[in-house]
C-alpha cells in the first residue's frame, strides 16, 4: 500500500532538497511516514480553506509549495498557522512541501512557467549546479518568443496564466527574450537584465523595482504570486498520478488568488 | 537671501529627524548649505527624470521623500544612484530628503493620506512619542468614514488618490474604521487589525499579507506606493511656499507612477 | 464549563510568564483554548509514556514543567518530540508548560524543594524582582537546618526526595545553611557560596563543578534532576484542585526517573 | 639533558595539536622551554592537590589532560586557577596539557578507554581525518563485547574502571556493540546510536540525555568523568617512560574522583 | 605590616576601577594579596628592564600604567609578556596597573599633563560622570596659556616634558586654549576641536589625523607616548609615599622612551 | 580619444583589484567612465589642496593611493570628504584610487620603496598568491644592503626618501637584511622578524610596537606615512605616461607631508 513515505521519497527525486535555498525548510511538515495514502490533494498553499478541502475529499496527504509553519512556535489555536496544523493533525492529514527546491529543479516551478508562457529555447539563468542527470538547475529561466509589442505579449500572459490584470512598467523595448521567476523574484531583476532579456515576468514587485526596471530599460511585468506559481500544481498532480496510479490525486478546486483588482 | 540651510532648518521643524526610524538616513543628501535658493522642486523621488526636471526649471534645491543614495559606495556613472547624484552636483542642485521622519510626523505623509481619504476623528495608531507641542507621532493613522460597502469605499479611494486600479482582498466586512499607511506598510497589518480597524489602505502588499488579511477578516487595499505617498508633496509645497514667500516652489510636473495596469 | 483557557489563565497567576528566563518559552504548547476540560494530568515531562497515560485516563489537558517542543521544526514522526506532539494533538489533548517561571515564582519549584528538605527561614538568593504582592522572586532559595554532619543531612535528603543515591563532594563543613536549586543549577554554585551557604543541593552537576565546590569548601549534592523538580507536581496538583474543584486533577502515576544507579 | 621543550615536542607526536577542537587550547601552559627535567608528574587535572604533589616529589613538569587556565585573566590569588598557576610558577614547575587532541588521537583517551573495557574490533566513529601514518582519528570509539546482559556488562565496567557506582538507563537491549567517549560526551549520543551501537559509556550525562537514550532504545551508562578519562594517565606515563628513560615519570598518587556516592 | 591588598585598596581610591573604559582590565595583574610590601617600584610599563629593576631594588610590588598581559594566553617563555609575568612571579613581585581609570580620574594622567604644560583654568572635556566628591572625570583636559606662537609653545612643551623632538602640524592659529590627552588620543581630535581648543597635545598620531587637523585648522602636536604619560609616575610615587610612609616607593630609574629621533 | 575608462582598465592591469584587502574599496571613486582625459594628476591623497591643484592644471582625472570617501554618507559640505567630492564633481574631475591592491602588486608601493632604499635581492614576505605572470604578490618586501651601522643606514633612508627626521628604536644589530612596508604596517612587525630581517622600515608606528621591536632585537624605523608611500607616485606617473603618450600626466607639485618635526 502506498504510504506518506513513498510519496516523500518520490518527491525527493522530482525536487531534491539539496537544491533548496539554505534558509528554507522543506519535506514532511506534519504527519506520519507510514500512514497509508489513497487520496492526495495538491495545492499552492496549506491555507485554512485548502486544509478544509483536503478533509472534505478524504485526502490523507496534502502536497503544497509553501510550508505549513514559517516561524518557530507552539501548535495552538492562538495563531493562524497553529490552527491549520492542528486541523491537519486532528484529521490525520499529513503535509509535505516542496518550495525553493521545486523553484530551482529541472522541470519545476520556473520551467513550467516558461513553458506556460510559450517560451522556446528555455535555459537556466546563472545555474547553481547540475543534477545527477547533468541538467543545470537554478532559480530563473529565460527563453524566446516571436518579437512583438509589450501589449501583445501581456495579452498572451493574461490568457496563459488566467490573470485578471497585470501591473507593469514599459521599458521601451519590443518583447523577444523573456526571463521568468514565479513568486516574488523582483530582487533578481539585475540577473534577468544581465542575461540580455528585454522582459521579465515575476510577482510581488516593489515600487523601487519598477523604477529600477524603467531606468535599466527592461519591461517588468507583475503577473501575481498565485498565477505565476500555481501552474506547477498541474505538473505535480500529473507527476504523482503517473508515479502512483493507485492513488487518487486531486488538484485543489479552491483555486484562485485571494487578491482581486478593482 | 534664502539658503539651502534655511530650508533644511525649516524642514527639521516640519519633520524632526529624531522621529525617523533608526535605520533611516535623512537630511541634506548632496550640495552646499550656503547655496542661495530661488527655486525649489518638490517630488516623491530623486529619480533621473525628476533631476532633469529640476535642472530644466532652474531649481537650486530638490526636496524629496526618498533618499538619493541608499547604499554606501562611490559616486560614479556605473550605478543609477551614482548617475543621479553626479547630475545634481554637476548642476549645482542640492537635495534634501525627509523619509520616515515625514511618515511619522504630525501633519506628515500619513495624516495627509488620512485627510485625502476623507477620514474623520483621525488618531495615531501606537504612538512612538509626542512632539514638543505634545502631539503624538507614529507611523499609521486611523479614522472613521460613514459605513459603506467595500466597493463604494474603493470607488472613493480611486477618486481621491487618482489610482487607475486597486488590488485588494475582501475581508467580508463593511467599511467604517479605516487604517492608512502610505508606501509599503503591509507588515503593519496586525497593528491595524488590533486597533479595531475593518479596512487598511497601504501599498506594495505581498501575497501572504493578502492571505493574512483574509484570515483575520480585514479588508486590505493596495492603492500603490506612489499614489499613497505623493499627496504629501502638495503639503510640503504649501508649507515651503508659506515659509519662504520669496522662493518659487514647484511640485514635480513629472507626476505619475511608473507602473501601470493592463 | 472549565476550558483550557481558564486553566492557562489560572497558571499565569501561579507562575507569571514575566518571571521566565528570556530564552525560555512557556504557556500553551499545543491544543485549543476553548476545549472543555474535565480531567487534567500533571507531570514533570511530556514524554511518550506520560502522553500515553494522559490518553488512558481521558485527560483533555497535560500540565508539565518541561516544554513539549524544544527546537523549531515540523511536527512529524521523524523525531521523538514530533511524535509526542502528534500523539497529543491526535488525541485532542492540550499541553501547557510552566518552566523557568515556575522555578522562580514564590511558592514554585524551589520553594517546594526547600520545604521538602525541611529548611526554615527560607529566602530568595539574589532576587530578580518582586511580584504584585511584593514577594521577591528568583532562582535559588536558602534556609537553615539544625547543624548536623553531611551524612546525616544526606540521609534526610534521600528520605525527603525518595532518591536511590546521591552523588556528592564533601566540602569539609557541617551542614547548617543550605541553598537549593531544582534541576541543573550547578552553574549557580558561586551564588550559593557568596550567600554564605555551607551546602548546595541541585542536580546534573558536572565534573569541574564538583572540583570547584571542593576548592571553595562547600558541600555539593547532586540529588537528581527528577527528584529535585518532581515535588512541584504535588503543589501544582493541589493548586489546580483548589481552583477547579469540578475538574479531576491527577498526578502522573508514571512517576520515576529513567536513570538508576548500579 | 632533557628539557621541557623535549617533552613538549614528544607529546606533539603522541597527540598532535592539529587534532584538537578549534575552541580548545593545548600545549605549554606555564613555565620555560629550556628548563631541565628530571621528574615528571602525570595527572588528569592540575588541581591544587596535584600541584602540591608535584612540588613534594620534586617534579619540574606537570603533564595533565585539562588546562591550567580556562578563562582570560590575571594570575593572582583572587581565583582558584590563579592560585594554582602562581604555585607552579613560584615552584618552577612547568605545566603541559593535552586535551581534545589527546581525546581524538590514535591511542589516546578513547582508545585507552575502549581497551580498558575489553572491546575488540575497535574503530573510530565518524573520523575527522587521518594522521601521517594513515590512521583515522576522531572523538568516539566503538567495539564489540560478547553478548551479555546490561547488568553483566556494568559489573565489568565497574571493575575495569574502579567506579563506586554507575548511573544508567536501560535501553532494553543486550550489550554487544559498545560506543565509548571519555568525559562529558552525552551530546554525541546520536552519533553512537547511528553507528549501530546498543550501549554507550561516557560521563556527566544530563537528565534529558538519559530520556533521549530511553526513547532511542540504547543503553546509556555514566561511569564518571574521572573514571573514564583517568586511564589515559597510565598510557601517558608509559609513553613518557619509554621515550625518556633518564627521567622519573610518576603518576599522580592523589588519584580519585572528588565526587562520591551515598 | 603593609600588604599588596592595602596598596590595591588605596589605588582604588586614587583611580576607581569604575572609571575605566569597558574594554580595559585593571587591578592586580599577578601576585598575592597578603604579600607584605616594604618596597614599591612605580613605572609606566612592566617591560623586561623594569621587571629587572624591580628585582634589583628588592621591590615586592610593581605599580604600572599599562597592563602586564594584554591577550588571553598561557604564561610561558614563548612570548614577551609571558616571560615578564614568569619573571615577576618567580621573584615574588606582585604587579598592579591603573590604566584608563587613571587617565580619566581627577588628578590622574591628564590632569598631571595639563599642569605640567602650565595650563590654567583646567577643566574636563565631555565629562563621563562625577566621583563621590562631585568632581567630574573623563578622558581629555583643556586649559589656557598666554597667547603665543606655535613655536613658542612647542619650545615650552619640549622643556616641560623633556622631549627630544615634537612631530606636529601647524593649524595656522595662535596658541591660547589647549587640549591634552596622554598616550594615543588622536581619535579624540574632534572632541578637542568642538571644545573650542586651538591646539591639541597627544601622542601616536596617525597620518590621516594630521591631515584632519590641518583641514579643521587646529594645531596638533605629537609629544610622544612616553613623554605625555610618564609624568603621572611622579604623582603616583608621591601619593604612595604620603599614604604609606613606612614603605620605600621608588620611581623607575630606567626612565626613557625606547624610540629616538635622527 | 582617451577616456576615464581606458585609464581605469589600464590601472587594473597594474594593480588588479583582486589583490586588495577584503575591507578595502578601490576603483573609480567619482566621475564618469566616458569622460575624455587630456590631463591626469597623480597624488598620494585626494585632499583639498590636491583637488584644487587638479582643477588649476585642468586635469579631468585624479589618480590617488587613498580613497576619496571612507565612510558611507551623503555628499555635502558638512564634512571634509563631502567637500572634496563636491569640488571634484562640480569641476568635472574624476577620481580613481589604487590602495591595498597597489601596496601588494608586483612593482607597486612596496617594491618601489625597496628599490628606493637600494635593497637588492628583493622578495615578497609571505606572498598571498601569484599574478597571471606567475609573480608572487603580498604586502611586505625584503632585501639586502651592504652591512652597515644603523646610523649609516638611517642617513641613507633620509636621503632616499627626503625625510626631515626618522623616529626609531635601536634593536642592537647591524643593518643587512631589511623589510619594508609603506604606510602604517607596524602590526606586521612579527612577519618582518620571522622572515629573518634585522631592520624594518615603515610608518605610523605605535608606542608598544617600538617596545616590541626592542624586545625582539630588531631595528624599527618610522620614516613617515607620506615619505614611504609617495615614491609610488613617480612610478604611477611613469606608467601612465608610457601607456598614454597622448595624455599629460602630472605628479602633484603640492608635494609634502603636512606634519613636521621641531
Amino acid at each position: 500500500m502506498t504510504t506518506v513515505k513513498d510519496i516523500l521519497d518520490f518527491l525527493e527525486t522530482v525536487a531534491p532538497s539539496s537544491m533548496k535555498e539554505s534558509w528554507d525548510r522543506v519535506g514532511l511538515n506534519c504527519g506520519r511516514l507510514d500512514r497509508p495514502v489513497t487520496t492526495v490533494l495538491v495545492a499552492l498553499d496549506p491555507f485554512a480553506d485548502v486544509c478544509q478541502e483536503a478533509a472534505e475529499i478524504g485526502a490523507e496527504l496534502l502536497v503544497t509549495h509553501h510550508a505549513l509553519l514559517w516561524e518557530p512556535g507552539f501548535i495552538t489555536d492562538e495563531t493562524e498557522q497553529g490552527r491549520n496544523a492542528l486541523f491537519l493533525i486532528e484529521n490525520n492529514i499529513a503535509c509535505i512541501n516542496a518550495h525553493t527546491n521545486l523553484d530551482c529543479a529541472p522541470g519545476g516551478v520556473n520551467d513550467i512557467l516558461a513553458q506556460k508562457l510559450g517560451l522556446t529555447d528555455i535555459t537556466v539563468i546563472d545555474p547553481k549546479g547540475t543534477d545527477e542527470k547533468g541538467r543545470p538547475y537554478g532559480l530563473l529561466r529565460q527563453g524566446v518568443v516571436a518579437e512583438q509589442s509589450l501589449y501583445s505579449f501581456m495579452e498572451a500572459v493574461k490568457k496563459a496564466l488566467g490573470c485578471q490584470r497585470l501591473k507593469f512598467t514599459d521599458g521601451g523595448r519590443k518583447v523577444n527574450r523573456v526571463a521568468v521567476g514565479g513568486g516574488a523574484c523582483g530582487s533578481e531583476l539585475q540577473d534577468a537584465y544581465k542575461a540580455g532579456c528585454d522582459t521579465f515576468v515575476t510577482a510581488d514587485i516593489k515600487y523601487n523595482q519598477f523604477w529600477e526596471a524603467r531606468s535599466l530599460g527592461i519591461n517588468l511585468i507583475d503577473a501575481g504570486h498565485f498565477h505565476t506559481e500555481n501552474p506547477v500544481c498541474v505538473y505535480l498532480t500529473e507527476k504523482l498520478r503517473q508515479a502512483f496510479p493507485e492513488v487518487t490525486v486531486a488538484m485543489s478546486a479552491w483555486h484562485a488568488d485571494c487578491a482581486s483588482f478593482y
